[in-house]
């Protein structure tokens, strides 16, 4: 059978988004037959050896990549990061000390709404009264607050924490890392926990990467259901039921395929290159783009942008679909146009879609 | 690019499990370009219209091949049927009302396990005096349970109800068939909700299937998070966020071949068919494999028997390995061997089975 590739589309959704082209190839080559068992890796038990190994290497890649020191456990779990959102105030919960959190836009808020299930909630600070155009600059959370929660990149408005909020040495800082992990180089024990949505930056929609530091397990209270524990998934390598084994491979594809880049260190040059490019062309235009997003808060992830008119934006969205180019779409909050330029996205997307910004300034100006 | 399809094996895993080939054919043809969009399916945003369309037609498969009354929603949630044995309590608990529950196996004790976080439960009966071999026929539910639990299939031991017990007509009768569903014909007016980790019987691992008749969705209290709670899967069809948006594409394709086939009826004509080989097998063995489960509760899917010696087992899974048939070891649980034959398991692989079996006995006795 001759499978025709017709990989001619960049695909700037916000997530799901794009993934490494190796990364499905590969996955393709093998659906039929994992690494020559006569299976698809769909169909093999996750007790099997062929299993085992495949998922113990995504584990180690995360750990590799992102430089774990050994307390950090890795964990590959279901329901989203949404589900991370009660998962988190209810496993870090503490008599008598407060829940912190950051608002920095809807996916902040919906922490938050969850967090206030498990006892008392308090908000240190909020971007709300510019629509989330910033990252506050003044966050200061309590010395004895249970954890300390912040939503590292927001993909809606496009801002990203570009230094890490200070944390008494007590305080587990907690960061939803969904659209922005593995972007940059980080210090990860500046971190309790760390989760992160698989779909933008790692992988497929269907698991979430969740790092805890082991310490904080023992906080969990011991009437809870089996599975909403982190360390019931912990002590069992994620294996304590059936997981999200497809994508967890698919996973592991492109983490492999972001190690033979250089690793992080490598993408996050890259990365800084292509979010460059794009910010030049607004900065550039004469106020044609204007950023949503206020300069030091800039994401590297998603750049949003508005138009002179809604019309016009209309008009990119429908230009750049006619190119080849998917998902310009801004998010309702923000309207406009968003560009997600997630690990995957090679900066010759990046570079079409600049070129196409300037030629279509030139013409509707 | 050329693809050497070499599926060679016959796949008795109890789960994941082997999938339809024309399923995973198809999912291999469009894993670089779904539908003509130029992306993968696991690429594009869950809000698009391509993924939308094709998340409503797997809905509407459940629909048509279980034949839903409208009143039953379709939910793919994730954190597997493991997670349902603590969102059923948490959904379906009424004050002052036990919650009722069949022990026929561990994960009938696993569910029963989950319902005490939530209150008073009372399993009213039990076969494990047996080592759960059979499906007790004395069952009786109270009146006025706020549920009434059973396990459908009992994967380890090889024992599927036949018959359904009797529940007051106030009380849901509520079932994992996570190793059954579409198994065969059922009237699904019976139960209240119904659920099915996918990776046995209609899809891969990372989704289950949950049906439940809208009017038991107010029982939920109002302090629980918003993500277990069922209505809020249902009342955004699944979508209320991120979902396991490929495990769902390929129930799809699953589904759509069970309905190629001719859907339940068919299909349950050939897994009778396929049972009656194998059972025909140990029936006529004088001896030499034993049946675990009773023959009045013996499964149509997970064929469970012994052989004279342990050492003999050992040899015949080694034997049948080398002859490309895999997964046929027993539950530590009940020992001895297991032959899953899924909805997927062509009836060339069963026969393929029983005639080893019978060539094995020749050789060995």
């Amino acid at each position: 059978m001759v499978i025709i590739m017709t990989k001619h589309v960049y695909n700037f959704y916000a997530g799901p988004a794009t993934l490494p082209l190796p990364a499905l190839k590969k996955a393709q080559e093998e659906l039929l037959d994992f690494q020559g068992t006569g299976m698809s890796l769909m169909e093999i038990s996750h007790r099997s050896k062929e299993y085992a190994k495949m998922h113990a290497e995504a584990s180690g890649l995360v750990k590799e990549l992102m430089d774990l020191p050994d307390d950090y456990k890795i964990m590959w779990l279901q329901g989203g990061a949404s589900s991370q959102f009660y998962m988190v105030p209810l496993n870090l919960q503490q008599k008598e000390k407060s829940m912190e959190y950051v608002n920095t836009g809807v996916w902040s808020k919906k922490a938050i709404k969850e967090g206030r299930f498990y006892g008392d909630v308090k908000v240190v600070a909020s971007s709300e009264d510019e629509n989330f155009s910033y990252i506050p600059n003044d966050i200061e959370f309590s010395d004895n607050a249970a954890f300390a929660h912040i939503t590292g990149n927001n993909t809606i408005y496009g801002t990203e924490y570009h230094e890490w909020p200070k944390v008494s040495s007590n305080v587990p800082l907690t960061c939803d890392m969904s659209s922005h992990i593995m972007d940059k180089v980080i210090d990860p024990k500046k971190f309790g926990v760390i989760y992160a949505g698989a779909q933008k930056n790692i992988g497929p929609a269907g698991v979430t990467l969740v790092i805890v530091r082991e310490d904080l397990f023992g906080r969990v209270p011991e009437n809870t259901p089996t599975l909403q524990k982190w360390k019931t998934h912990a002590e069992k390598d994620s294996l304590f039921n059936t997981g999200p084994c497809w994508a967890i491979y698919m996973c592991k594809l492109s983490l492999e395929y972001l190690k033979s880049l250089g690793g992080v260190p490598a993408i996050e040059k890259i990365n800084r290159k292509k979010a460059k490019i794009l910010y030049d062309v607004i900065d550039n235009s004469s106020g044609f783009y204007r950023g949503h997003a206020k300069p030091a808060s800039r994401s590297l992830m998603n750049v949003t942008f508005n138009l002179p008119t809604s019309e016009l934006e209309a008009k990119c969205i429908t230009e750049g679909l006619s190119r080849g180019m998917v998902g310009l779409k801004g998010h309702r909050s923000v309207g406009g146009m968003r560009a997600s330029i997630y690990n995957a996205m090679p900066i010759e997307g990046v570079q079409a879609l600049a070129d196409f910004l300037k030629e279509f300034q030139e013409k509707n100006q």
